[in-house]
């Protein structure tokens, strides 16, 4: 009988640490990776549960995952949109807590908001490495906060992007953007107040905002484009004219996600196509097993809503760096 | 504007601070509440979400719950049967995260052990308050491991307990039980091999196994008698006979989770009764909805999945008595 004397250790790690311990290249790779599994079937579907709050409310999103050894990731992140002002805290916070999936004992808890950002501009790599023309060069970002600036960093690991044109409802967030990130990123970045003139330039554009009434008009959308929906991952959330999304190429990240949550629903509401018409998840595409884009007139379409592998993938890696560098504080929750 | 020049401490607790600051009578209060508070339609429905692994398998309750402010707990336990003997873990392990419901921050992250024991506990003596006869004296408990422990102990404080059957497959379990708690709780305490017989001369059956097939025969309980169903929390699990079920006041702590995965589910699968047949939720009768028991003769069963409004209830009290106590330790997670 293997009898333990002391309980064993969780490590905690506050989000300077997971930002230390958590590469953009790093989180492309494992986040490939995780949807790769997923596309092999070699993963169970990750699993969402939302609770409905006053003003907001609570998202869990759970996935298990093998990355060297066996892990499950939960995350739980209030999503309360007024915090900001109210309170001067993030409007998206939370946990994440990482367990061993071979007995239950949680390995790490970490806060959620650095993991929550990077893994969402990793999808959007890996996505645009399948499915824009390897040589897009012009982007535009719709939504200018983090997740907008996570998205272009992301995107120019994978494009060799030269011209972006910044959007937001509120002008002076495009510009600090384009001033910001110009400077940081060292490209040409030029805040617009007239969408349909970028986008018809654009040969990648990426919509991260929490809209609730789509605002990319089909029109708008050069033959060629690669469209990353990022921003709906709700039921009352969207981006995409309903009529582009049923005209183009798409890919869920997690199918029955996308119906649900996503830009696809309400395509499929409006009954403009059916679950059928879907080409298929990103995972599929980066195991071989569909194609990604095929011509370089198609419109491509990621819909992205954010699933738990992405989660697990980067939390994982989060630990084992962690591990390696001995960063994070090992507390004892079980001592009795 | 309200900025903030350092972000809010999350309160890290053990499982021993959980122990110092939930008394059982605290807990069973707060969980009575909590079953009051559901039963006048103030809570949305608890929520779970089940994610299997290898040998085990991982569970995710959720709820939101008023109590002085406004709360929302979710509760992360793996359950790994064979933690013990395999690696001397706990097979029940995991943590519960706290947080504000009108904000979403993460209030506390507490060790999840103790509050799964207690609250489960808890429950059953609401449900014996209103669904044993008051004058019971007679207890049988099957399944002699730290939930018969607490179960018992949370009977003693609604009902004038004076003997004891203690009923395990495991013999050697059934006589430290009842030497251990015959001294502790100075009652006369039996180590029983015939549950059968034990259970003919009882008022009250507790059942907390981890059976897959009932053991508990329609033939062996008496009227009047008061069955707690505590173990079956999942499918595949059982204890009571189908018959006993159909022919008994079944009352659910949540009716659909019942039919999903209690023991009323096996009753209804079996086609012996219909969700229409549950005589009421426990909430229900607590908030004085529907009765509890009409006489002296019926079999009353309380059907006890575990509900994650004993959770949030039980871990709401365990945050505020240790604001007020000074216990725990604060840590920063949103530290950048």
């Amino acid at each position: 009988m293997n009898a333990r004397t002391a309980p064993a250790e969780t490590l905690l790690l506050t989000r300077r640490d997971v930002s230390t311990l958590l590469t953009l290249d790093e989180c492309i790779a494992v986040v490939e990776n995780a949807f790769r599994e997923h596309g092999l079937a070699h993963t169970s579907a990750p699993k969402v549960l939302g609770m409905p709050a006053l003003d907001g409310g609570f998202h869990i999103k759970a996935a298990l995952l093998t990355l060297g050894a066996r892990y499950f990731a939960a995350k739980l992140n209030g999503n309360f949109f007024h915090n900001r002002e109210r309170c001067g805290m993030p409007n998206i916070q939370g946990l994440l807590i990482l367990a061993d999936a071979d007995n239950g004992f949680p390995l790490a808890v970490m806060d959620s908001i650095e993991i929550t950002i990077l893994r969402t501009g990793a999808a959007t790599a890996v996505a645009a490495r399948y499915l824009a023309r390897p040589e897009s060069k012009v982007v535009t970002i719709c939504g200018c906060g983090n997740q907008g600036r996570v998205q272009l960093r992301a995107l120019m690991r994978v494009l060799p992007v030269q011209k972006v044109f910044a959007f937001d409802v509120n002008d002076q967030q495009a510009c600090s953007f384009a001033s910001e990130l110009s400077r940081k990123l060292r490209i040409n970045i030029e805040a617009v107040r007239d969408l349909a003139v970028a986008v018809r330039q654009s040969d990648v554009c990426i919509t991260c905002t929490p809209a609730r009434k789509f605002f990319l008009a089909k029109e708008d959308v050069a033959p060629g484009t690669f469209v990353a929906a990022v921003g709906a991952d709700a039921e009352d959330k969207q981006e995409l004219d309903p009529q582009l999304v049923a005209s183009s190429k798409v890919v869920a990240d997690i199918r029955e996600q996308c119906t649900e949550i996503g830009d696809l629903h309400h395509a499929i509401a409006a009954g403009l196509m059916r679950l059928s018409d879907v080409h298929a998840e990103l995972g599929e595409i980066v195991a071989g097993r569909k194609p990604g884009r095929a011509s370089a007139k198609e419109i491509t379409i990621f819909d992205s809503t954010g699933t738990a592998l992405q989660d697990v993938a980067a939390a994982a890696s989060v630990f084992q760096q962690a591990l390696k560098q001995g960063i994070g504080r090992p507390f004892q929750f079980q001592a009795s």
